[in-house]
């Protein structure tokens, strides 16, 4: 069975180029870039900026953290319900600049499923691949640390990487999805990280940080 | 000199009833009470609901909370220089539901105060109060644990701890501010705080969670 | 394959009762019901009491956490290799009391394997057992937090969620061990967790905070 | 009134060589070279170490952490009254490597007055010293993080801070004892640093990595 989708995931961080206007402008980049190619391309945005975001895109707004808790007594916390009602269809969860308890990331996770949104739960290496994966997201983001903005590309410097965690997700849990980050940052990478057997990319800064963003935005989906 | 301007605060939490429409319903009649007693009344609302209640409310918008990191590489993260440009005025910080470490919460009152934006930091007696003093936020709010949401009033149950509070707040630092909270549930509660000493009350659920939340607001400045 | 070897660990938590002169009487009664008995009793023993505890008893000693950290600049932290040089010889990992992000507790328990110390790690739910089992510590230990010192025993309250739970390990790892946990407290609680398929217990304050220690563990082994 | 007494505080963190044997070599030394010179060397030790160094030495033994709160139902924490039990006179607290909340530094500086041990709270810069010095610990020890480990001293690469730390303290805490730290490494370091108005230094590395402690001991307390 092919995967014929493959998704890229624009991590808007807290970077200023993500936020506001400038997110504004990555969206409607990223829009074009994917209406041409045909290429899901989604992009994880700040809080604020969720709700401007999703009401005037199309491509789907992701959350980057939700707080695992329901409706309540949750002073300074996100809910799955919160982003969902800005028009969020879901989260990045455990990101390695928001790393959470394994107990808060499950209950993360069932808050989305239970609001019907999307998860991907990033992780640094193959064994918490594995964990992750048999708690069932809808993707599976493999981040390895030493990586993440060092513009070395995962799919060039730790291939291995990539195809142990897309077997080691795939044990636990067959039909899951994998997405690969940690310097990412053109066509060929991609290439690279599809053909290894993920089902798509996680980057930010070589999108965000660029000059021209709709530029690289072409290039990342030049191969597929 | 006299402290002549007494500030109510409203924590809406992430409480179904203080998020969406139901916060704009709060922000009506507390904007309502305000402009008729001359009270000072806010509201800390979630971060999705932050611009929308600053775009269509005269009253004083805060967050919840800030994470005291510049923009940059902060996935999941709230910069105060979001929350400013969504509208807000400032934010709580070290709400016993989001405590912070000494260092972060420092660094998140520098970017409030880099910002031009009010601080609150919660703090749970005493001794903490004076460290929170220390740092010269905009106001401290003192919340005794054991009191938060318990429906016995901190200015009826243990108004010690409130005059105790404000002199340890005032020895490190003479104009420092106090906001008193746990149990406030009416005007009595709020004339006994302000005559205790203190510059306003924090309150959630008896607002937020009242059938009629204008009746709770107009009864909290009926002494004042 | 009948799993032969029932193991029953006693946290003794930051007890006073289970602390210095008490924990060796612990491990003195400890040591001969599991003499008597054949079954295996170990005590889960504050950092301090490790080494004493391992010198004068021959039952194995668990730390109750250890960091997942080199020998390095990690100041008050505690490494696999310094509760090793203790006579510990194993540790429990994201108890409850002590939660763990996933990296670190993946990190937690590679360091405990390094060190060839046994691993148990603590878990609240079927599915964050299932992501434990994937990590393949020597035990996952399913602790409802609804039912920790409650009084009320797992196995009794809920023993659905011990079959679920090690159904859930067994089809992320078949040769993974379970325990179970949470207001265990008889022989008949053991016996039924035992029944439902676990390979032991984990319990605490029933034995610690007992009058008669001795009876108790004396109990808890009788239907074994 | 001239403040007589130095104390140099030397941190093994969690280091191989400041570990077991190790940590009784450099002990050994620190003790001779107190005796030789009459300047007050302190050991902040791991907690296994902590009963053997206090049993052989004379010199004050610390803990590198200790959690705020009672004996109790805390898994996998180390309170006030275990570490005294273990000979420890005091311990640090907030260390840059093990921060802590406002709320549990707070509850940790009571637990050790209540036990009666000696209290360092580590802070960053000039605002945190002051929070810290509200809150009335034995010493406040002001490291900035930028020059932690980086073998460039704060005594001479920033002056000023410690000035400044100094007055912040003692504006709040007229009687507040102030140790520095951060790239402290010879006689010259600890004399530039006492001559800013500090009481001592807190240091680490230059000591339990050198390759002659005894040396470099011998070097620190030359010029007092």
């Amino acid at each position: 069975m092919k995967r014929i989708v493959t998704f890229i995931l624009i991590n808007l961080k807290s970077y200023a180029e993500g936020t506001g206007q400038r997110a504004h402008q990555i969206a409607t980049m990223a829009q074009s870039v994917s209406e041409e190619s045909g290429v899901e391309i989604g992009l994880a945005a700040g809080y604020i900026d969720l709700h401007p975001l999703s009401r005037h895109f199309e491509i789907p707004i992701y959350a980057q953290h939700v707080d695992g808790v329901p409706p309540g007594a949750f002073t300074g916390h996100v809910t799955a319900s919160a982003v969902r009602q800005a028009g969020a269809v879901g989260s990045l969860l455990n990101h390695s600049e928001r790393r959470l308890t394994l107990a808060a990331l499950e209950a993360g996770l069932k808050a989305l499923t239970e609001e019907k949104l999307s998860s991907v739960i990033c992780t640094n290496n193959e064994a918490t691949s594995a964990a992750a994966a048999a708690l069932h997201p809808t993707y599976v983001a493999v981040e390895p640390p030493e990586l993440i903005g060092s513009g070395v590309s995962v799919s060039k410097a730790n291939p291995e990487i990539i195809t142990r965690s897309v077997a080691a997700v795939r044990e636990v849990n067959p039909e899951g999805k994998v997405l690969t980050g940690a310097g990412i940052q053109s066509g060929e990478c991609v290439k690279i990280a599809v053909d290894l057997g993920t089902d798509g990319v996680l980057l930010a800064s070589s999108v965000v940080k660029a000059k021209d963003p709709g530029a690289v935005l072409r290039d990342l989906v030049s191969l597929l």
